[in-house]
């Protein structure tokens, strides 16, 4: 395929980070495999520590002709857009006049986070980048259907699973967020614009007593999957287990887990369940 | 009609009080139209001040039969349910027989906080009670179409006003809740379990620069009217302005407003519109 061909000799692979435990994964990925990089950290959003090791330029979301110059000033043909972004406010995106051109094309104010990112990925299509998904980076990153630990969910919590799927996905159908936490049949409480690590901080003051909730995350209908999978790592277990939560089930084959392996050892220390549900 | 009939000797008026100022409210209205009262009161819900200077008593949320044992010993025969009521967990409501009965009638885990209430009141009127609404006995009580005070909405706010009215139906519809917050766009927040304050309260941490968000709260679809009406009132008010949000929306007709002089003289001074939205 040409896109192959093109693949055979890209330069450094481009990184643009945003938040979470992704854009350190993908760049550890990428020295295990001997593949340059060039990171465009994020401001706001990239952890410092991560990018501070490998050729790399802070960048505002705002400044995309910046970001642009940047990419193509350090060779990078082929680009990978990892981890969470919250879109900043006009006032706060101070458009640069790339950055006003897309937005004059794509429309400001019609866009949920969703829409905005496959716009993004489009563009950057449009100024002859090919971008890839982070997952075609990672080893073993999809969640497998089934559970990862020791843990299984009980037939209550499978039932509490069956109601947030159905109402995660409706939540992400209207582009609020892709997550939820229901306990014993309630909804304690619906991702949006806090995240999924906000989401589970506040639940921990929301649950009820008896058998503890269950966060359950799905991919958003339509969803661009090379720019914002939904993901779950070791923070994740750590955030539930400590909200009084029974376990997290997300969608198999479209969820990423970051790290594995400790996600299944800090799982079982704490008792809890993570389970991949089939979208069948 | 016979219901009016039936309404001209009815005894003391039964009020179940639940949360927030509402079941103040019906009782003062009742004593301005020297109407006896019997006050239910509900542990860990209703306000203490509210009900000690009339006749009451104390009933956990699960021992039904006591509930209903102390309204036929009271002589009421009319009812109010006025308030919040959150639904406890199964382990906390322990149920006596009269409870369990019910429960076991209407099934537990298929409900959420809207079907319950709904069931409740057609179990009061199995019972032989008369059940009506808060708003019955309220002068003035509805949100009228257009705004209460002085400021009104921009056109930015009212994109943000339908985009939330949209959204906060899809929300009802799942039974999750009543209320957004949107601004510029985005979902700051989705109401949950933790009801229209909690909502308030983390949006001030998740608001963006520039124009402040808007409250959209709006009556579940096939709502029980008589249980549960969206209502704003001096509270909704202080939060959405210590929140930094520019205004409260809700459905205009089916919104209960508490305090109507203070919700508006609050709203003016602090430069935040209330206004009542139609729902055609």
């Amino acid at each position: 395929m040409a896109a192959d061909a093109e693949f055979a000799a890209p330069g450094p692979l481009g990184i643009i980070a945003g938040s979470g435990g992704l854009p350190r994964r993908v760049i550890e990925s990428c020295r295990a495999a001997g593949r340059e990089v060039f990171v465009l950290a994020l401001e706001g959003e990239a952890d410092r520590a991560a990018v501070e090791s490998v050729p790399h330029a802070w960048c505002r979301i705002g400044a995309a002709a910046t970001a642009l110059d940047l990419l193509r000033a350090n060779a990078v043909g082929e680009l990978v857009l990892a981890g969470g972004v919250r879109r900043p406010s006009l006032a706060a995106l101070r458009p640069d006049w790339q950055a006003a051109k897309i937005l004059a094309r794509i429309g400001y104010r019609a866009l949920g986070d969703d829409g905005l990112l496959t716009a993004v990925v489009k563009e950057l299509e449009r100024e002859g980048f090919r971008v890839i998904g982070a997952d075609q980076l990672l080893d073993e990153a999809a969640l497998p259907e089934g559970p990862l630990g020791r843990v299984r969910p009980d037939p209550d919590a499978e039932a509490d699973i069956a109601h947030g799927m159905r109402l995660a996905r409706a939540i992400g159908a209207l582009d609020i967020g892709q997550a939820v936490v229901v306990q014993q049949g309630f909804v304690l409480g619906v991702e949006a614009i806090e995240g999924t690590d906000g989401l589970l901080r506040r639940c921990a003051s929301l649950r009820r007593d008896g058998p503890g909730g269950v966060l359950v995350k799905v991919e958003k209908p339509g969803q661009e999957k090379r720019a914002d999978r939904p993901v779950i790592g070791p923070q994740t277990v750590i955030l539930a287990a400590e909200s009084g939560l029974r376990g997290i089930a997300a969608e198999a084959g479209a969820t990423l887990v970051l790290d594995r392996d400790e996600v299944v050892r800090l799982a079982d220390a704490a008792g809890i369940f993570v389970v991949g549900v089939g979208s069948g």
